[in-house]
């Protein structure tokens, strides 16, 4: 069996976190400069390693090395490389860089694989930059709607993603236009590795996981209350419509709520992710009269999901009615929870077994751009590595034995699936 | 009896209104440009007026009209004029140009009183510029801490207050030396002329109010919570340190102890100001590891405020220990409650009754720089305006006939003195 290029992949490693390091962790915008050094560098490989690189519409980049029947279906191993701001170096790249070590061993050794293979880094899954999800791998997939390009806009600029893709050359016209760079007849399957952003392996002692299925969440990106300003120190508490107060009888309520839901036996994670009143509009002395937070409400359970979020809404015309505020909780970008794909996840165990590497079968509790392709139709499955910390934060610390332990079950994986 | 100059006054407010404008309301930065402008406004309308017009060391300004006794203590008309951002065009300047108006009806009438009458335009007493209460009048009282205008720091430029000071050409090295523009001695006594700030005289249908005392309060402006970052869909809530999470547990178990103080007849006020999660550090999808708070409590009691502050002290730490967070609520900056002087009240009554002016007698729920009078000793009283739409917004709205009543009262007050 091919044996992965780890030296090139701890090299990649090493050259993608200086060029994008921010003084304190990784940032890769979305459609922005960190994100755009990643893709040139990965594209820079494939080029080196005389693979096929090629870059769709929306700017995903497709390494593809050509196996022996190019009319079958290809399989896919994929992952992003962009990243929170102030994020860690391994959270989206080292799935990528597995694929590329995994595609580097099969060109060393001469292997030629039954169908295409094909590495794909995938454009803005980190979501914190454009209010959307998976926007690179649904572009590519035709499931982006239309007026996504134009109406979302960066969280940092406020320019639209059709500004910020046009940039960088690429064509937001074709996802008005609904295009698809990738079709489910064309792939046979998708597979994501990805660091483990929970604590599972590391309590559990082992380097990889075979994921079982995705959560599904309902997220509310921007949402808002409305109340008015007044004088802190005068306005009479019946005549308030303070904002902040109504926030925290809000989010206690729901707090409470998801207190119930455990203590029934219902499992699911909720988190105020944001909350802020106006930099400027408030101050000391200040009722305010405006928050804006975010919400994110996820489960494995579509059940558990559908009742928090009937909960919030109820909740959030209560606690309007009550504190005299408007409360608008905006648009809501949740995902259904998603099952892996048996067969994929079955090859994935045999080719651990194998390898004797020692794994665990484990649920994630992030989205992936896996969600996108379960969406198209395509099967999809994910192996985890362990990784300390967590991610979405500097420290996120993944082990190279564990990140070789995962290329190697991924090439096995890939020279076994003919 | 002098009649007070009511056309220049309105010629005056409507300059005001024109020079600071900001789009929505008026802005009046301490030691900043809009500050500066009243400033220089107000200085010229003295000097028109053949007033003896002066500037202390830290910026405050006197326009001093002299009396028969020159040696006799003298009686200061005075107010502040910076405003919020975005606030409105009456909030301290109404008590600064009632005193002119008023002055500038002596002079027509040519009218000398018995001893100095000054009306004095204060700086820096909108706390939300600087963290810190009433600036200006402290400064000129020498109550100002040496260590203040190299610690505190304006919350829009981030320079310090002495930078601040200096760049407008007064003089910090005198405030570090605890140097003082005013005395005890030789002030019989300060009046100040401001809008309510509550709805009390909108509600009651008079046009003024004689202020029986001043509120207290127990400030926390720069209050921290401490957590860790982490991924809002992986991290299992018993891992958790979310920042957010313990804010609203801190900050509803605030409010309940609200609710149970109320219901023992006990008077407060309770405002969570500000919150905010960090701007780039913060997102969706992160469990966020800093929250950032303001919290004001007033009361008419001492007793209640220091009840209400241990209480929030108690509460920090349970819940700082109970969801694994730090919470440093900072340096607080109360103030105790004051009661107006006896003397002072009974001329304002008197000279209310004598221009037959409808008036209530009301306590002040907002904080002025009649506290830092009061502060040094020197008898202190307050007259209120009649306001629509309370303060700090830009929809203040006191009818000019109410501050015409005002002005009124004050120059017979002033008149009957001696």
């Amino acid at each position: 069996m091919p044996k992965p290029d780890l030296g090139l992949a701890a090299r990649l490693f090493d050259e993608l976190r200086r060029a994008t390091f921010d003084g304190t962790g990784v940032t890769r915008a979305t459609y922005g400069e960190g994100e755009q050094i990643a893709h040139d560098l990965v594209a820079r490989a494939g080029r080196d390693l005389g693979l096929e690189v090629k870059t769709d519409f929306a700017g995903n980049l497709y390494l593809t090395l050509a196996g022996r029947d190019r009319r079958a279906k290809r399989l896919i191993l994929g992952s992003h490389l962009d990243s929170v701001p102030q994020g860690g170096n391994f959270d989206g790249a080292a799935g990528v860089l597995a694929g590329v070590s995994v595609l580097a061993g099969f060109r060393a050794a001469g292997a030629v694989p039954g169908r295409d293979v094909t590495v794909m880094a995938i454009r803005g899954e980190e979501s914190v930059w454009f209010p959307y999800g998976y926007i690179g791998s649904r572009a590519a997939l035709g499931l982006l709607p239309p007026e996504v390009p134009d109406t979302v806009r960066r969280s940092d600029s406020g320019r639209t993603l059709a500004e910020h893709m046009a940039g960088l050359g690429f064509d937001p016209a074709a996802l008005r236009r609904g295009e698809r760079a990738l079709a489910g007849d064309d792939v046979r399957g998708y597979l994501e590795v990805h660091i483990e952003q929970g604590p599972v392996l590391v309590e559990e002692g082992a380097p990889v996981a075979v994921v079982i299925g995705l959560q599904g969440n309902s997220r509310w990106r921007r949402a808002r209350i409305d109340g008015a300003y007044g004088h802190s120190g005068t306005v009479p508490r019946r005549l308030r419509r303070d904002a902040v107060a109504a926030f925290i009888d809000f989010a206690a309520r729901v707090r409470g709520e998801w207190d119930r839901l455990e203590a029934a036996g219902e499992r699911l994670l909720v988190t105020f992710c944001t909350v802020h009143t106006d930099p400027v509009r408030s101050g000391m002395v200040k009722i305010a009269g405006e928050v804006d937070f975010g919400l994110d409400v996820s489960s494995f359970s579509a059940a558990t999901i559908a009742r928090m979020t009937g909960f919030v809404e109820t909740a959030a015309s209560e606690v309007a009615a009550r504190h005299r505020v408007a409360i608008d909780l905006g648009a809501n970008s949740g995902v259904a929870p998603f099952a892996c794909d048996a067969g994929l996840r079955a090859g994935l165990v045999r080719a651990a077994e194998d390898c004797a590497v020692p794994f665990r079968e484990i649920g994630s509790g992030a989205g992936h751009d896996t969600l996108a392709f379960g969406e198209a139709g395509i099967p999809a499955a994910m192996l985890f590595i362990r990784n300390r910390n967590g991610s979405h934060n500097p420290d996120e610390a993944m082990e190279i034995d564990d990140f070789a332990a995962a290329c190697r079950v991924l090439a096995r994986f890939v020279f076994d699936f003919g």
